[in-house]
């Protein structure tokens, strides 16, 4: 079958073109700066293009890209109508309404926009992003899948915070967790390396975004983003964890509303705030090298906060069998993942520094042999999921 | 040495009268609604009293706590002038400028004021304790006790928030942490115990207001509280831990103010605001016993929690030798221990329940024999370490 893998943000559209069983990418790209002016660059067959375009909304954004499919340089199927099979919708918040991927009907849009206020950036966007490919391809089925499914199976001890229970049930304030598809994907990628029974995985979803989820017999337990992806790990421009009476104590002291703290804590802190050099990882690790005393120390509190989460969601499993890295800086920093597991011996964690030196692509264990605690370096791949979840929906409609 | 140990809050006055050297307790009590209209209570020698007084600041209420002390019934002094060497004064911030205790002067005063914008409830009340003192009491030396002051030996990378780093340096946003002279107390009876070098302990101060702390060979490495006493672990009424941009949701939900979500974590939160029952764990444990949802969920919160941030500390640590529990929960509720250490054989933490069960007194071992790491229970004594330091720096002036 092939999926249109749609991936709508306020202003952008990423878009990949798959073939769900082998996994074969015909195109992909990313629309950009839509509502503004606009910019559309895709590759296909080693093919790459782009180009400034005219995008004054998601709809003229989603008709150019069906029409470069069909059309050269980037002709790789004749007719959208033909030989796309169905639309996989990145969703980024199902709240308590859906813990799985689910077919796209005006029951689930109803429940999309009843979401927005958790999700007040992202759902607008994709909801958008759906009834415009159901306008422009009807009959073909859509499929959302979400980033916070997974995490359904959380326990209410666990995804429920210590406020009043009648705010829980009034306002759905609670943990959801993100990055849901791809700790999916890559627990099931480390159990069946594991191939044991009850497998305790922590999988490290480390990016710009990052976050840490306890993977307990292939169900999430307990994950570091919570309400919103601001809490956790400390990642590229986000802050994760802080004292919570800092919101206020940052207002009175910079003068700014709530709403803008919240903002600069997830788009001016992090690796950015604290090292004062960028949020690509790659640039603090490089001035790290040359002795920069900020970029070291912010590596370190990255690394720390990571490590934290690791033994916390270790004693929440009772145990565990692997960790597992994954996502551009899980997937290529050998210094993180060596920070972070520094130390750990006593928990029968421990890493072999030439593995894990070693550049190289695709899955790899990077554990010496007698640790007890296998660590796993895994390439995510959440289009894949996305495939996946649009067939295995939409074939028997 | 006879030491008054005084802890002036905004309208409450504690104190105590006591031997540093036999650690025997004069007279002890607590002037409560100073500025509304005034009551007063006091223990000495097994005779207990409370009165009714007229306390419109807080000067009347140490000069009643004066004359108490050298007037029936509870006279146990002759004459204020002679027989108080010293006053040592509980004082919540020391920031940045004070990594132990002191010897008040007008130089420690300012540093104080500087201090009011981390602790606008408690230093004002503290500075207004230490002046009056240093009024009614000319001559006698004043020292300065910080809750903060243990914690300073944590490492930038431990302390610092991944906020921008202009910031901390700017408005001295950063953790501080809290309960310092309780977790120095424990954390030395601890290693006592241990007789080992280099010792790792945690230390667990769980009362109305709890924390946590990592000590390693007796210098503080990392604890949950931060800025304020509001972060880490779930309370009495706090919420600890909480995705920071719940903030301004709930402003927006509740249409509540900054200040006031702030408030509302504080003292309408945590084990109150999850069981719906009572800040008083004691209350949650027998509602939980009578299969209360709530009750049994809350505790679960809780202890959940703890052994997050145990098995956290025990990474930083890298190993364990033991975990302590202090305060009033720490040193009474079996239950909390137990859930707290449920599942952490992999790590070499085994309770012994028997042990734990035991209703006792005093320093006490509860781990199995088998278990790699000690579980003590060990009460905490703060005023002791009040009186000591007020002893150690005062006895050569």
């Amino acid at each position: 079958m092939l999926v249109l893998i749609l991936n709508a943000g306020s202003s952008s559209l990423k878009f990949q073109l798959m073939n769900h069983a082998t996994h074969d990418v015909f195109a992909r790209g990313v629309a950009e700066r839509i509502g503004v002016d606009g910019r559309l660059a895709i590759e296909s067959n080693g093919t790459k293009t782009k180009k400034d375009v005219n995008l004054p909304t998601h709809k003229e954004a989603i008709e150019l890209v069906l029409e470069s499919l069909v059309t050269k340089p980037h002709k790789v199927i004749d007719s959208v109508e033909k030989d796309i099979d169905a639309i996989g919708h990145r969703v980024v918040h199902g709240g308590e309404y859906f813990s799985k991927s689910v077919i796209i009907d005006e029951n689930v849009i109803t429940k999309l926009e009843r979401l927005v206020p958790l999700a007040p950036l992202h759902n607008p966007a994709h909801i958008m992003g759906i009834k415009i490919c159901m306008d422009l391809m009807k009959e073909k089925p859509n499929v959302a899948v979400f980033d916070t499914a997974f995490h359904q199976t959380m326990d209410p001890s666990t995804y429920l915070y210590a406020v009043p229970y009648e705010d829980y049930k009034k306002f759905a304030l609670r943990k959801y967790g993100f990055h849901g598809t791809s700790h999916h994907f890559v627990s099931k990628e480390a159990n069946k390396l594991l191939k044991k029974d009850n497998p305790k995985v922590i999988v490290c979803h480390l990016g710009n975004g990052s976050s840490i989820c306890a993977v307990k017999d292939g169900k999430s337990i307990d994950t570091s983003m919570g309400l919103t992806p601001l809490e956790g790990l400390i990642m590229g421009t986000r802050s994760g964890d802080i004292d919570p009476a800092a919101i206020s104590y940052l207002m009175e002291k910079k003068q700014m509303s709530a709403q803008d703290v919240v903002n600069y804590l997830n788009k001016k802190s992090g690796l950015l705030g604290v090292s004062g050099i960028s949020s690509d990882l790659r640039e603090v690790i490089e001035a790290s090298t040359n002795g920069d005393e900020r970029a070291i120390l912010a590596i370190d509190m990255i690394c720390n906060r990571i490590k934290k989460y690791i033994c916390a969601y270790a004693g929440m499993l009772g145990g565990l069998d692997a960790i597992c890295f994954t996502a551009g800086v899980g997937e290529n920093a050998s210094i993180i993942r060596e920070k972070a597991c520094e130390n750990l011996n006593f928990m029968g964690i421990e890493l072999d520094n030439e593995k894990n030196e070693k550049r190289q692509t695709g899955k790899r264990e990077i554990n010496t042999n007698k640790s007890k605690v296998k660590i796993f370096v895994i390439p995510t791949n959440e289009e894949f999921v996305i495939a996946n979840d649009t067939y295995n929906l939409a074939k028997d409609l």
